[in-house]
């Protein structure tokens, strides 16, 4: 596995790779970044991942100083995995000047998370789109728990004529349901057991969509309401097409139920993807929970 | 020499094309365009061209309608030219669903002719991102003659770093130094005659800084007077250094005199490279005046 940290390197490097899977991550793997890993793995001979933790998609009084950094140990995960680059480059390396050109994200950019992160999926879409210039790879992975900026990538790739094909990781998961994500290492012990009930309030709703109920306002206050009850700060809950994440309407079949929300000072959000066609083919994505 | 419509098809021709270099115009050619074509050939094995009048470029009122369409000319002065491949998507081919995800270019764009084009460059940078992303050469070439244009996608593709090499074309002129422009074709017999005076003017600044004169609002003044006086409405003139086009201090040595100015109806561009350094390396870049 080679350990690369510029631009140059990375090009000699890749010169005459055509069939290359890239994971660009924020470093601090887990086993969900190690499933986009292995995802990557069976589209294309050879397996580039990026960490690089992009001050672009931050705001101030975000965590950006505070975010778990884990070089080392990041590196022996994807040793283990086979992982053919790891490409860890500082920011003067991204950012040799400052950012002036950046890409403009669609405008449900602005919504869902991006209400509550403005600027976020500007700089996403930005470091994605450089990212992917200079690594070049025929596919991409990225994770579903990330499912607006899943959205945006896949928005910007198409608009923007990217040449590159975008694929959607599960969420992996721990046993009582919590998706994986760097962030659940802010949380105390305490706050760990009680994270587990956002997924788990998701699958009530979804199970409730499931038994007829479409009144997703409702629901969605539902979710809301029990998790404020249990200390939680609840940034939204919003039932949405599956494919553009505008508003779902009642007649929709196709919906994922979105959700952000605060545990003390640690934001964590998870979504959970309903088909509600003919009975018979209506099901919950994902795990059971 | 192919014509080709679809993007599909343009990617099955250049499948195994690596040595590349593309010159996008928005057709209606002239020996501008053909210059551009001549040094792309100098360039690569193989050269494309595309032809696409560039909707997100024109502002409300401005001539996208009008905008000469001379498809099968433009094609026949291409074949003479040994060009490989011509690309002319229709609308529906570049811009399947409205254009949300948008290129924002850095802040020199709201400037010069951006000031009196809002959302110009920023329809610039998105088409030619979206071109440069379909064609994938490795080289592409672009005329001085739009020389904020050529800044603009310059800085777009250092700052996103798109594997592509920018190669700038000199300025072509006709006998009495006219830029070739589609649009000269706009003007009547007498503003032909008079458009002449933009270029002349431009020399005379530049002459007048080589004899010394490093007083650039006097200088701009002067030109703008002159312009004013025989009937132009002018847009701005305005001496800037030349790699940033910032604004230019009497100290600065290398600059590019840049004005736009209206004849009728029709708006003509123009700039002038001048090299202000020790008197022996002094000099003007382009033609005589």
């Amino acid at each position: 596995m080679e350990v690369i940290a510029d631009i140059p390197t990375l090009r000699r490097s890749l010169e005459a790779t055509s069939d290359l899977a890239f994971v660009p991550t924020m470093g601090n793997l887990h086993e969900g970044h190690l499933s986009l890993v292995r995802l990557a793995r069976r589209h294309a001979a050879r397996v580039a991942v990026s960490m690089f933790v992009n001050p672009l998609q931050f705001g101030p009084g975000e965590d950006f100083s505070a975010y778990p950094r884990t070089m080392e140990q990041d590196c022996a995960m994807l040793e283990r995995e086979g992982v053919d680059i790891v490409f860890a480059p500082s920011e003067a390396q991204l950012f040799p000047v400052p950012q002036q050109v950046v890409v403009q994200p669609p405008p449900i950019a602005d919504e869902l998370c991006g209400a509550f992160r403005p600027g976020h999926f500007r700089g996403v879409a930005t470091i994605v789109l450089k990212l992917l210039n200079i690594v070049r790879p025929r596919a991409a992975v990225f994770g579903k728990k990330d499912y607006q900026q899943l959205h945006v990538v896949r928005t910007m790739v198409s608009q923007l004529n990217v040449p590159v094909e975008i694929v959607a990781g599960e969420t992996q998961r721990a046993p009582d349901g919590l998706a994986l994500s760097s962030r659940n290492g802010y949380l105390s012990p305490a706050q760990r057991i009680e994270a587990a009930r956002l997924y788990r309030n998701l699958g009530r709703a979804a199970q409730s969509m499931m038994d007829g109920n479409r009144d997703f306002p409702a629901l969605e206050a539902e979710v809301r309401a029990d998790l404020k009850a249990h200390g939680w700060d609840v940034d939204y809950v919003s039932v949405r097409r599956r494919h553009t994440l505008e508003p779902a309407a009642a007649a929709d079949a196709d919906v994922v139920i979105l959700a952000a929300a605060r545990l003390g000072k640690t934001r964590l959000i998870d979504n959970l993807e309903v088909c509600l066609g003919p009975a018979q083919f209506a099901k919950i994505w994902g795990q059971v929970w």
